[in-house]
């Protein structure tokens, strides 16, 4: 492609997508493809020659479009919000042009400073500790690509400094043990089975009625543990779990960690840019405990994925568990102390200009219109309680203090309200007005409306709801 | 900002990217940024309110552009080729702009199926064993981030193969044992770290003249390791490493593997690219014994960063690795197993359509380009060594089959050689015309000439010599 194609392409491709999201809403929301579909629709192997873009973008059309899941769609209350914006998408299509490396400072300068610029603008945003800042005495932050790395980030920090730094020679995860509750991310089980932490050695603390973590069964698991010759060395603490926006009462875990020297990680992936709002700041009660957090702007604030923040108070455990200094990657500033590298603070080695699209989205959105937002769909689900409180066929299964309401059908017998909830999380999903997820709470199949696409207004929570009523069976 | 401001904005961000790629030579290749330099001119706290894209866009130009070390610059050959191109940067901006997840098949299932047939488009162009295929019965291939993420997926699988999946309940990594040699990448040391495998039980195989690894030492380590009851389970063979391109024998090492039942990783990030081209598919040699692979399209091919390719002839592995299915991720069709869920083939859940890239790639700019651009790189490499080997200032201190040529400066003895190499590594960088990097070969301080970025051409690694000949001491 010549720059001169690039240009035209590149304009006609900017028009597409202001079309694509300002029209999504006559597309349906879930996919309508089987398996397989979209692949046979495309040539078995690769051309010998140079296609024209506008046959690419006839395939994006006829091909893909229909093959997706149409996240930005305002009928989308699935999964969570993983909204994009008109900026962030400006901010990653420059991320791609520039083409550069931020794996360390010296291979992009501005990469690096820019990115710990914006952690410091987003602690002050959200009202983080102090301690979070990469101004503090031992703190920082850094944008990570999702927040499962987040986790196993905190996690090898935790197991590194709950050995001081000796597994990273004899990798001997053998007494270590970790706590979360059945209801926190699956991330969270595959971080620590990734770290060496396995199954028999993942404690379930149990949850209350509100599928809040138990502080006393916390502490009474980690005694037990303690006697037994084991190590507890990690806790997650989530503020506003995937399944129903459970929040683990950090205020009461964060002493009990503190006291027994473990590290206290809180994963508020989801909830804790409600944070951004000053009526939501009791997301993150309890976060002067937390040795890591970790929230997602590529979820509920419109930076288009991939932009999970992570911030520890403890920068020296992560370096020791994660830095590595081969010979081509070292320079003077560095080695000076000067300087953040990056590429310590993660999994991967090369690392993309993220910090653009969130620098573009404060910038050019501003974060009146992110609260704003929030705001909005925090009512519009308060709303719909009201709305499925007042028919008897359905009933609401955990609080909702958010943007999440969870909802079952009543029947006299649990297998029976399963059966009815699974049919009319199908039927309503099949009408592609809407897209809704199933979870489990307890052993009772439950349907999620997540309120928080950026399209999503009063009169498509309505049309849901409309759509729910007319989908539940009659009795 | 309104559709209609992204549009023109757009617009704008489009032309000033092909000004920028344009126009890149005119900047200084390295950065003269001093460090906070870059954090110092810009605002310490958020707006408040929103500003223009235009006063955005002036701080990219006054602040960023200056604090970047330009990588798609003619002139750049330090690290490693991170190539961008016009149509891969168009296949990016579409993925922000559709903004869906590829974390499962159901969440969008053209996400799923373009990639898998990327996937197997690339096996066929670069003549991969027929096992990587997603059609074979037992092999497939995913988009990762990075080739370190591609490491640890390997250990990962290689882990759960060598315990029967064991490691996942009691995490118990205690016995395993890995090899590399000392010229592996060090994202090989932070994933084998990472997974629970220390120092202690990391060997470091001897490698012969060449950098490459001697098989004979391989299989003494290993038999010496059985005999001390421990339990030999990954071996990475690298081809093409970092510091000097040296290709281990994977067609030595293979067969050791397999009578050892022994994970075989090869790692071929840098240069298993080199394959598009027929003349070159001499990289690959051995890899019917590998279990898994990994090369990246974000190096040399052009596709930008991040889109590292990696195969697996035991996707089993792979997902008893990593598969943890949470209530609220099932799928009908998942479950009915037609179809792949790439969460269970990563570290992170979420994940962006990153085959887009590599689609728009292989069909605007075609198989042809690439190859062509190798064949290009690989000629100026051993073209630039023929006039490097009349010049007795200088010595070439390694193989240079491909695109990397390692140069030193001599003297009567090392520390002299190494100072003046030092010395003239930043001489050469400081001036802004060209950039390169500094590695250690067995002791030897050795200036590298990565002649791989998309733009660069004949007169630049001209101008690049001359440089180094200017500033080379004359006796």
């Amino acid at each position: 492609m010549t720059p001169d194609e690039f240009r035209t392409h590149g304009h006609d491709l900017i028009d597409w997508i202001a079309d694509y999201i300002g029209d999504v809403d006559r597309r349906p929301v879930g996919s309508r493809v089987q398996p397989g579909e979209v692949r046979s629709q495309l040539p078995e192997h690769p051309p010998t020659d140079i296609e024209p873009f506008d046959a690419v973008m006839a395939d994006v059309e006829g091909v893909v479009v229909p093959g997706l899941t149409q996240w930005q769609h305002p009928g989308f209350f699935a999964y969570f919000p993983a909204n994009n914006s008109f900026s962030s998408i400006l901010g990653e299509l420059l991320s791609a042009g520039l083409g550069v490396q931020g794996m360390s400072w010296v291979t992009s300068p501005a990469c690096t400073e820019v990115e710990t610029l914006m952690l410091d603008w987003m602690q002050e945003l959200l009202d983080l500790p102090d301690r979070f800042r990469s101004t503090s005495a031992t703190g920082g932050g850094v944008i990570q690509g999702t927040a499962s790395e987040a986790t196993l980030v905190a996690i090898l920090s935790a197991r590194w400094q709950a050995t001081d730094g000796a597994v990273n020679h004899d990798g001997d995860t053998t007494r270590l043990v970790a706590y979360a509750t059945s209801q926190a991310h699956s991330s969270i089980e595959k971080g620590l089975r990734i770290a060496g932490i396995g199954t028999e050695r993942t404690r379930i603390v149990p949850h209350d009625e509100t599928f809040a973590m138990r502080p006393d069964a916390l502490a009474e698991m980690i005694a037990a543990d303690r006697a037994a010759g084991l190590v507890p060395f990690f806790v997650c603490s989530t503020h506003g779990t995937t399944s129903s926006t459970a929040f683990d009462p950090t205020s009461e875990i964060g002493p009990i960690c503190v006291r027994e020297r473990i590290w206290l990680h809180v994963d508020a992936a989801m909830s804790g840019i409600a944070a951004l709002a000053p009526e939501f700041r009791w997301v993150n009660s309890g976060l002067e405990y937390a040795d890591s957090y970790c929230t997602n702007p590529h979820k509920w604030m419109g930076v288009n994925f991939d932009c999970d923040l992570y911030w520890t108070a403890d920068r020296a455990a992560l370096l020791g568990a994660l830095s590595i200094l081969p010979e081509y990657l070292r320079s003077q500033a560095a080695e000076a102390g000067a300087v953040i590298d990056y590429r310590d603070w993660q999994i991967p080695l090369g690392r993309r200009f993220r910090a653009l699209k969130l620098w573009f989205a404060i910038r050019c959105d501003g974060v009146a219109s992110f609260r704003e937002m929030i705001l909005d769909h925090v009512a519009l689900t308060q709303e719909l309680a009201d709305w499925v409180a007042d028919d008897e066929r359905y009933e609401i299964v955990a609080p909702h203090p958010l943007n999440l309401l969870c909802l079952a059908l009543r029947a006299d017998d649990l297998d029976t309200a399963n059966a009815a909830t699974d049919a009319l999380i199908e039927s309503a999903n099949a009408t592609g007005e809407a897209l809704f997820t199933r979870t489990v709470l307890d052993g009772r199949s439950v349907l999620r409306v997540s309120i928080g696409a950026r399209s999503t207004e009063r009169s498509h929570v309505e049309a849901a709801w409309r759509l729910l009523q007319r989908t539940a069976p009659t009795e």
